[in-house]
């Protein structure tokens, strides 16, 4: 562990304590850092704003991108006070962030009532085998719009 | 499938020609309705924003949630164009949505180069033989925030 990796560390945990005593949310904080400094900031915020996408890590993704202006992380790092839920595992692959750091486990965190491997074995089942009721519907109207965009000589994929 | 079905995914799918033919993103909507009424809508602007969490029903998702001021979508329902990547699928469970309908399969998805299987494949294996480098950091002083939680008796778990 350097002196960089215990700081940004440091700081991500600060914010998940700052998140529980401020009664922002849960005791989540997360960080993400470009050469050295950080960019984004985020603590989980759910109960406090009504947003249940407002976790740690997906804020300090969004806070980041927006201080980049652009929606791609790659040469970043996140620093995270707990190993990521699928949530935000997903913002993590789709920001192309080079690597994470976490401190509790998911496991160290299902002891405290925070069960994110509920959501792990929910995403690793076939869909038709969740809990999640999930139904297909009008799937040939909805595909004519992934034929228009295949069409699209200026699309921008990522 | 009733009128109603009909209608709604036909929104979501609206939504999916409009991201794409305005610029905003890739060809993907989503509608969240709660009793027979859309509360909230989005559509992929990942590129157009600067935001890799601008998916469809990530953006349903918290307009619902910032209509109703809760962030508990229980007896809620979203429609998407497609099925949902973990990120999206993730927070679908954590907003405690009742059920969900998608037009376009995450297979039908991949043959248009949209990959989100590689997502859930990578969520599926153990932490350490993802492509993502992930690090444990710290662990001692992250679980003190998750101790004094548990000390918290006005605490506000969901």
């Amino acid at each position: 562990m350097t002196a960089d990796h215990q700081k940004f560390m440091a700081a991500a945990i600060a914010l998940s304590f700052e998140a529980m005593r401020t009664g922002r949310g849960g005791p989540y904080g997360a960080v993400v850092v470009k050469a050295g400094e950080i960019i984004g900031r985020g603590m989980n915020e759910v109960t406090s704003i009504n947003d249940p996408t407002a976790h740690a890590e997906l804020t300090a993704i969004r806070q980041a991108c927006e201080h980049l202006n652009q929606w791609n992380l790659a040469g970043c790092e996140l620093y995270t006070s707990c190993e990521p839920c699928p949530m935000c595992m997903g913002a993590i692959y789709w920001a192309r962030l080079d690597r994470i750091y976490y401190g509790n486990t998911k496991e160290v965190a299902g002891q405290f009532g925070f069960n994110s491997q509920y959501f792990y074995d929910e995403l690793a089942k076939p869909r038709d085998q969740r809990q999640l009721s999930m139904h297909p519907l009008m799937s040939t109207e909805a595909q004519a719009a992934f034929e228009e965009w295949a069409q699209q000589a200026d699309r921008q994929s990522y």
